[in-house]
């Protein structure tokens, strides 16, 4: 890949900063490296955090529509409380008798269709997808891992290797296959699901022909790395056939569109009409507490438990259980799916406005409150659509919104409020995103 | 291997349980499922911990002496507050700027020896180990790496692999060479690190004649695991400078020495003399709350974050950070080292003289608070001295006192407690595992 892998970022001497923050940056560099990347050409620092909002040292206001961990909005404090007191209580592991782990493991798994109906704690995504990869291996026989062009499933050394949107400095697997997407591609919707699952079929062959065997079809079922790729609905239904056919495991990774983020659904599989074998979850779980979880069908799940043992010592932890269940009580409570579903319709509407107004907005996809909005009209270049974007979410974050790219061109505008949003905040957003695409378009 | 890999566990049917706890148990079963396991053979259930104690439903008191989480003693109240009010300020990630995440990396690396100057953070031990292995193929371009016999160092999918702690059904892979401890292997102290040595040269020469180089050599240097094997100090040195000749990086495995545990030292890599490439850190780093981190030198740190993106989403936030910093400032203020390494003095002279009444006690190992203490005389079978460990450990739980198993037979009682125990905890301890002792030995 020749365009950039985060475009997004702070690039020393770019940009003119205070001294105060310059300093800041320098002692920065020296103690974390250059694995640590920050965001926006004169990046942000916030001091305080409160529902849809974000604040800087001098006060000023940053309307968040970009950071999808704390779903239920920056420091909920019913969430903090639940924290709070059970950490005063105790902390204990999983290797002691604790009721409140089974009760919220019951809990969470009856969200799920009935087929899934077993569920493992891990403490982030990357850890889910990792053992989920673990799991599908193990009960498949098989090595084989499909994934889309430009996934991203995690940080551990297996998710990596899956994960070719980490570009050419991380190698990938040499047991990995990559299917494009019918969007991306150019494909009528009519012929979407035709399309994808040949893809697999031939993914599934070559892996087959070389020996390997299928593990697992590994997918976020909004390919949110790929560019928000969100429809028609049940496009992966005959893909998913396929691989199940073939022996291997179809794990929806959940981290990004799971806990009723699309609007419509708990799980963004539901919205394809299929029940995987496996779901990982992550991010929004516990509002930025390190939770996570693999949820799987009985066969697969128990035959790896049974024989390989698994034992995550953070994991499943009474203070990471409680703040789980205060998420999915409050989540269920204040009806935060259907208001991920309103807020998303309003949220397309006021873009689909703009994209009349402006042939910069080039298309407009979404499920619930996660969209992919392109930039840059069809007869430009890429390079000159993947600037746009980009000035467009620094002309946004000086105007105190923030938002970020995705997609294989990194030329769409990535936005996934907190889905405690409401109308007003939607409708600053569009004022901003629109004063931005002014300013940039010119 | 033909020993159970957790003896130390809870078997359907083996003890009479009340109603309340089997029943909780059979609902854990049917959603936790298999990988989970219960230790001792009638499981313990805790409502409240404080300091060294934990109280189970009915009010009893048990002594921890098994938990190396909450090294400063189960739910510190400066910890928990500070964790509580960064969460009601603000959960911030690492792409935006934020004084707390340098001041802290730059405290963190100041306890380590100049060499090693940058830190990336993680949420687990094994996130880590799993880090680490990823930055030392890409700093040294080799694959191969070299671990001891029973090494256990994490759940990811590239971590377990190199654990053969795991046993057979966990596959190892096939880039992994496993070295003898002296200790285990009966070579005298003169000699441990000559024959350390060999091993190690013994591996580097396989690995290099199948062409996969030497990526590392991944050590805990008390060797828990194994059955905590730390003398003579110094003996590892050899070994380290073979795999640096060998272009390999050296990886201290540091999530159960670490943080002070050794008494002698910060971190149990300085128990050797030696300084390693990367250094990986989990378990005690939040007092339970899940932070890891990688700390290690300049050159491969950059090399590998210069090219290969690692974003951790919950890694380093806020709130872990702020935690982390809590414990560091309690660790140091409070003295907990030192306290580690008298209190580990008093449980060696309690243990000495236990050793001397009962044969039973086969050999005492310790560095600070780690202790390994073989259990069954030298003329009974390797069967009869693990069930004998095994009896102890479940007497001891029954007699209100907590401990486990370890080592290549799981004979030897694995003894870690919190590093604020005092000199009346050492000796309730001590008088607790000479009543079970007499008790099991008869």
């Amino acid at each position: 890949m020749s365009t950039d892998l985060m475009p997004n970022r702070y690039r020393p001497g770019e940009s003119d900063l205070p001294e105060r923050e310059a300093a800041l940056i320098a002692r920065r560099d020296a103690v974390l490296g250059a694995s640590y990347r920050l965001q926006y050409r004169r990046p942000v620092h916030f001091v305080r955090g409160e529902g849809m909002w974000l604040y800087d040292p001098d006060g000023r206001a940053y309307l968040d529509f970009y950071n999808n961990v704390p779903s239920l909005g920056h420091c909920h404090p019913e969430v903090n409380a639940a924290m709070a007191k059970q950490a005063a209580r105790i902390s204990a592991n999983t290797r002691y008798l604790e009721p409140r782990l089974v009760d919220y493991a019951e809990r969470l798994v009856g969200t799920f269709p009935e087929e899934l109906d077993r569920v493992v704690f891990t403490c982030t995504g990357s850890e889910s997808n990792d053992l989920a990869l673990r799991i599908a291996r193990f009960a498949s026989g098989g090595e084989g891992v499909i994934v889309s062009s430009y996934a991203y499933h995690g940080t551990s050394g297996a998710v990596a290797a899956v994960s070719p949107n980490l570009g050419d400095a991380v190698k990938l697997s040499p047991f990995v296959r990559m299917v494009s997407l019918p969007g991306p591609a150019g494909i009528p919707e009519s012929q979407a699901g035709d399309f994808f699952e040949a893809q697999i079929r031939s993914a599934i062959l070559d892996l087959n022909r070389r020996g390997m065997g299928v593990a697992a079809l590994l997918i976020d079922s909004i390919f949110s790395s790929d560019g928000v790729w969100v429809d028609p609905p049940g496009f992966i239904a005959g893909g998913v056939a396929a691989v199940r056919e073939a022996g291997g495991l179809v794990i929806a990774d959940e981290v990004q569109p799971g806990f009723g983020r699309t609007g419509t659904h708990m799980w963004g599989f539901e919205r394809h009409g299929i029940v995987p074998d496996l779901v990982t979850l992550g991010k929004p779980m516990g509002n930025g507490f390190p939770i996570g979880a693999v949820v799987g069908r009985q066969a697969p799940m128990e035959r790896f438990g049974a024989t390989a043992r698994y034992s995550n010592t953070f994991a499943g932890n009474t203070v990471g259980i409680a703040t789980a269940d205060a998420v999915l009580t409050i989540l269920e409570r204040d009806q935060i799916r259907q208001n991920a579903l309103a807020m998303g319709q309003r949220l397309r509407a006021g873009l689909e406005e703009m994209a009349m107004k402006h042939r910069e907005v080039r298309a407009i996809r979404n499920a619930g409150l996660f969209f992919g909005v392109d930039i840059g009209s069809e007869d430009t270049s890429a390079a000159a659509r993947r600037a746009m974007a980009l000035d467009i979410v620094n002309a946004m974050r000086d105007d105190g919104v923030l938002v970020s790219t995705t997609g294989a061109n990194e030329d769409a505008l990535k936005v996934r409020p907190p889905l405690v949003c409401g109308a007003e905040h939607v409708d600053l957003f569009i004022a901003a995103a629109e004063r931005a695409i002014t300013t940039v378009a010119g």
